[in-house]
């Protein structure tokens, strides 16, 4: 069964017209999860199932609903046998951003133009192996191959972010750089914790909460000597802020490391260490990202089985805005509020996050609060429409940093054709039905500055 | 004026081409408030005001917004006034799904295929009951007109069951089966409970929490000797679950019973009693139904004219997701948890619950928690079109178990048809466009399986 | 580059058809904020910069997105500075309603049919000043050309209601009428209350709750007497209301003077007091407007700089429906339950509020509780659109009273051109596409009376 036409989500001739430009556009993907590592030693791919489907969690949940035995997502199951299961979810996935992003990649990639199912499974395996294998498939021959011009990976306060220059330089052709996943700083009552926090130890000695902040402020500085724009902040469901000042957080810190602090004061201690470092990044002219609103604890028998990113989370909780502004403003009122991205899981969340890119600004800073791309499950046409939809009519558009992955996978660049053939869409229909002016130029700048410009112009 | 063409809401080619295999399928209508007495009775219908007006809580909703007396809505006046009045509200409910469903019953049932208002409401009322009199209409020859095969009531705790084996005979058809309706067994604080309890305690004498749960246990042999395979809860608006142990639990039922329990401790209790029934369906193989959000009381002025059902609820807040997931958790750590049907009444849970069935899984069962239909006044075409999407973006809408009616009335089952228009015009809209294969068999498949074969497969 | 074609947001025949006989109603503008003195004085229009971009909160925040330096925005550069710094993000404001509606505002006031930016901007300022010194344009000129029947000003309850009788005389043609703000009545924790108090106590001292319920009531009179029809309450996020009887009420209030009364305390005065107001408004045959969901403490720096309504607030939290059915209810048990209009800053509130407009009824009284026109920041297109879809599906759009503009500007009548060629649309849609009779009368009543006749109607 044939699926994919040229004109694939391309609704009317403006919009096609538009595509013809924004796909030949470089790609900034600001953030995702992409092992510096695999990219630093430009790894050789072993098989289309270790590629694909193997650690995808995205593709394990549809496998859950599917039925597929555990065994066979995350167990002991060969990479064939777990090929096979996917691809009798696969077709069954219709409907779902999995059914549209496997059929472009594996169209992109390999040349198949097969809706992947149970029947042509082994086929289709043999022949992506054997592409693997002729075209001598690595990171870097994969990651070439979407034009990529920068690329931003997530790592812990205590990685090695040297390895990023190194990926630069084997890239072949495109810089990666750092960007800092700040949870591990608040996992206090985490039983990872006590392992990390003798890591930090090892590096500086930390005895209270000013040597905490301190040795905070050390590794901040290792990730900007290796050129980190951004960083990225965990807002699950149920967060809330407390102000909270340095003598109540240095109190509570010493509770939290004998793991006697309540709810309540880890709250007000992790409240103090968010605005800590959020004046922080504004000092050093970084973006803080926030990602809102996931529940990350549901299943604990899955938990178990597929660990902390076992693609078993849920959306939690609208945003408790209120706290929101109440952090936010407490920065600005530092004098030192610098740019922030918003995501959000929870799309309830949508019209209010586009609203507030309009109630903290600074001079000469465009797009100072950014409502960022459809996150995470929202990832897909109706999430990306719906984000479109809301930012354009409660905030500014025009202004839009676009695209990013967050994804742990080389493949899903796909998902910046995907979004730029939305986009063009989005914007042919409206110029088609009127709302817009359909004049060319109008047209190409604003699609050529939400796909590459913005991005390129507000982080870097 | 006439309305209803052979195309409604089939909005393209390929839509009413699976619309013609889709109207062809069985219903299978899992959950619904029929009268199994008026089943096994097969009850003579007396008049289209007795059938279709009096009795219908949506209906007088539009007729309370229209300004109508209450009089003529729950009030004392004749079946013909209730009539005449609805008939002048029905003309001005179009964008409500009332008036797709006023039209599509009258056309269906009656013939008749005109707009019902003020000018034909003694003409149409006149010939729907001379073709009530000429055919001799009767419970069961209206239900076998809707080609059902199978359809469960909701039936209270110390309800006769046995009444089903009767219904299912004297059906001339169709299976009749009963499943449980749980609220009374959590209203302690409720007036009607002490009376409730007063049925119970001579059924099983209970004065303690042990005695209580050994007296639902076996209600629920009772259920399943009667073929019951679902169960359904009412989680209203500001429903939360905190985890509670069997002797706070004990001692917390005592004070229930005397009316002395406090806010949290009722809160406790039935998360304890809710948590034990999840576990007990979990071993009996049923389906468990979450019915989410529901705002009950609003105008004691209404609740003490029109009763308990008597259509002036509200949508309550957004779901305590949470709470919901930590319910759940706590059921699967007990090994025993089993199939669940979630319905929200707040749409701005849409996307949680869709993600949410994929958090929980078991190897082998497909589907396992099902994000059930747009459920009460979410019924309509806006809102089962957004329970699509949300579904389809979020989860498998392929492994999606399909419409059920919900409803007290017997000629509710015309939803089903506009169901199935809907799912069709969906499905067909995504074929045109590109967004799934443009394959017969592929999309009679996706069609047939949502319209029908889920729901056999899954629930029975 | 031209842009605004005469079919403008009309996407069908039907619809053309439709706005034909829309276009040629009056205008009934029960809720905005224009200055009653401006039209009593029929001020004269000094340039486009001072009518147009100056004081447009609307403005400012889309400029603030763009960067645009603060004194350029509430700061103290020339007009045409600001003017010209407007015209830069006006183009670049596509998607956002600010683009369209500052065409549709040129094209009718100005006759300029160019989408305005950098280029144009001395040019277009320049042509529009030209036209208000040649055609010698007053406020009440710009207001007679919109077709005004009747408008409503949101006025303090210290303001002279006088005022409105002459601005009534010297209009030209439109009444003019207060209506009650009532929010300084609840404001005890606000720094401007002290003040306001006592510019009260000058008109009737205030030594204690009773005197201040007396004080509201006196004041309440002379509203009554120039003609007041609606008040109007903002439920900010976060509201909640409890019980509270007189007793607890007066000890808070004594509290409260002396700023001694905590936030709980706080919540109850405040609930005391609405609902004393809310019986009062029932008493009178008045509207109670209630705003629900604002956020607007962001920034304190925007605060300080830009004021109070300066176009920086947020939308917040969701409403806590529990809380708003308590209120109605304990209003309506009082026996003097008056018409509602409720409004949202959420939209994740729009099913919930379209739901309870069934929930509250009035023997004859017709849409006795209104979910009024899309607020604030969801006064778009797709705020629009999803408030006439909410209310149909979950209530009767049929019973709707329509737009009014909340606007500070002369200009935003524009607004009442673009609900009508939405609402024309949305209709000649819906007749199309077969959901509803294409019936000419049928459509044409419909449109007419959202548009115009319920507004008439239901308000006077």
């Amino acid at each position: 069964m044939k699926f994919l036409k040229d004109d694939f989500l391309l609704s009317n001739a403006t919009a096609k017209k538009l595509f013809e430009k924004a796909k030949q556009l470089p790609i900034i993907d600001y953030h995702n999860h992409l092992d510096p590592k695999a990219i630093a030693e430009d790894r050789k791919i072993t098989s289309i199932a270790d590629l694909w489907v193997v650690s995808d969690p995205y593709k394990h949940r549809a496998m859950r609903i599917a039925g597929v035995e555990e065994r066979k997502i995350s167990g002991d199951a060969s990479g064939e046998e777990k090929f096979e299961a996917w691809a009798d979810v696969c077709v069954n996935s219709w409907g779902n951003p999995l059914f549209h992003w496997s059929a472009m990649e594996l169209k992109s990639v390999f040349g198949v133009d097969e809706v992947l199912c149970k029947d042509n499974a082994k086929q289709i395996m043999d022949e992506c192996n054997r592409i693997i294998a002729e075209k001598n498939l690595t990171t870097n021959s994969i990651l070439r191959s979407w034009n990529i011009e920068a690329l931003c990976t997530s790592d812990d306060l205590l990685d090695d972010v040297s390895v990023h220059t190194l990926a630069t330089k084997n890239s072949g052709g495109f810089s990666v750089m750092p960007s800092l996943r700040a949870d591990s700083i608040f996992a206090f009552q985490m039983p990872a914790f006590a392992k990390w926090f003798e890591r930090l130890n090892a590096m500086h000695k930390v005895e209270n909460l000013a040597d905490y902040i301190s040795a905070l402020s050390s590794r901040l500085d290792a990730f900007e000597s290796a050129k980190c724009k951004l960083a990225d902040h965990s807002l699950d469901s149920g967060w809330s802020y407390i102000e909270t000042d340095e003598e109540q957080a240095s109190k509570i810190f010493e509770k939290a490391l004998s793991n006697s602090a309540d709810a309540t004061e880890l709250v007000m201690l992790k409240s103090y260490i968010l605005h800590w470092l959020a004046v922080e990044y504004g000092k050093r002219g970084w973006v803080l990202q926030l990602h809102i609103g996931a529940e990350r604890y549901t299943s604990s028998r899955l938990r178990a089985l597929a660990g902390g990113a076992g693609g078993y989370a849920t959306i939690g909780k609208a945003c408790d805005i209120t706290s929101l502004v109440r952090f936010i403003d407490s920065v600005e009122k530092c004098g030192s509020l610098g740019k922030i991205i918003l995501y959000t899981l929870n799309p309830a969340d949508n019209q209010a996050l586009s609203v507030l890119t309009g109630s903290f600004s600074q001079d000469g800073v465009w797009g100072k609060l950014q409502f960022g791309p459809a996150w995470w499950y929202n990832d897909h046409l109706e999430g990306i429409k719906a984000h479109l939809k809301s930012l354009e009519s409660f905030g500014l558009l025009s202004k839009f940093i676009g695209m990013t992955t967050d994804s742990r996978s080389i493949l899903s660049f796909s998902r910046h054709e995907y979004f730029r053939r939305i986009i063009c869409s989005h914007i042919g229909e409206m110029a088609e039905r009127g709302e817009i002016p359909q004049d060319e130029d109008f047209l190409v700048k604003a699609v050529s500055d939400i796909s590459y410009n913005n991005a390129k112009n507000w982080i870097f």
